[in-house]
């Protein structure tokens, strides 16, 4: 039984640097010029060992997205339940939004490729499952556009469209995958102070005069 | 001479419908997966048509980045002329860069391929193009990085980080390009108000209290 465990976790562990190596190369490459034989390139090892643990391409893709979308998800979730009001939420919530983005950047720069699939792709096989990633996206994206209501309501944060400010704000949060460069020799408290400063600044218009 | 003069109109007018048909193109599939067919297909036209006006896809995004690039600076320098405060002239700057995003929506898109090609393609060839236009994009952003300064200056602007400042708006200003869709029945009346409310609630963190 040990050795099965282990041998368990060695597997999950081979596949997440299969999935590593894969949001690396969607990143560099984009979506449609990432071939398999690039992610076993990346990773050192042969087209088969990444054939073992993802069937196709986009299998390997609808992975990394649903990755990156957990990740967010899964952060909002904790940094919500501090409590508080909407804007003070909104600004823990947005912060760890900003720290993932800089942590997980390869696996979050498949979000823009996902949503270019999306709206461009050829529609066929693919649509059920991207129809599923686009409407977890969706519903974290509702997670902003009801933060920005419930400040409203609880005027905690001054008059504002909440569509508008989600996409506007989500949009100064995003960017940071596609500017951010690790510093040598930076630490967490770094990121932590820089999220912080560009959660502050973002929702600073926002907020109740 | 007046048929040499229609000519060239002519001729000036279909290098723009391959311009137009490449950025398309590069927003739908990314810079690599996009072919110099993909364009010709996009408009309808033979592959000798596109070579005609651009010798290679490098050269044909070059100019498409080029062109981005040209449209946003000459839209700064357009809005900086009225004068005001360091915000005021801000304000002005960034309603007419979120309209360029929108308006020139496909242009814009290659900003982000040529970034990455930049930071993750094979150095040669065309390194030398790629500093020349990550060049022009770099002092871009000083536009705004000087405004935000200035705004610290003149008091127009609380204490900021200029460059944190630039990067978290030019963010929520880019990503227009990323969400916008065209409505239909949409005016240009329209897109100005979205672009006057996307720039206040952004700047409004970072005016003076």
């Amino acid at each position: 039984m040990a050795a099965t465990a282990f041998s368990d976790v060695a597997s999950i562990d081979r596949r997440e640097e299969v999935l590593a190596a894969a949001a690396e190369c969607f990143m560099r490459r984009g979506y449609e010029a990432t071939s398999m034989d690039d992610v076993a390139e990346a990773l050192g090892a042969t087209k088969g060992r990444v054939y073992h643990h993802f069937r196709s391409k986009p299998e390997l893709f609808f992975e990394v997205y649903r990755r990156a979308m957990a990740i967010l998800v899964n952060g909002a979730a904790a940094a919500e339940e501090g409590g508080g009001s909407a804007a003070e939420r909104l600004e823990r919530v947005s912060r760890i939004h900003v720290l993932s983005m800089m942590e997980t950047q390869t696996f979050q720069r498949s979000l823009t490729l996902g949503a270019d699939l999306y709206r461009f792709g050829n529609a066929g096989v693919h649509k059920a499952v991207l129809e599923e990633l686009m409407d977890i996206r969706r519903s974290y994206e509702d997670v902003f556009r009801r933060l920005f209501a419930e400040g409203n309501a609880d005027g905690s944060l001054g008059p504002l469209d909440p569509s508008l400010a989600m996409r506007t704000v989500l949009g100064a949060l995003n960017w940071v995958a596609i500017w951010y460069s690790p510093q040598p020799g930076e630490t967490r408290a770094h990121r932590e102070r820089l999220a912080e400063d560009i959660a502050t600044q973002v929702l600073g218009g926002y907020l109740a005069g």
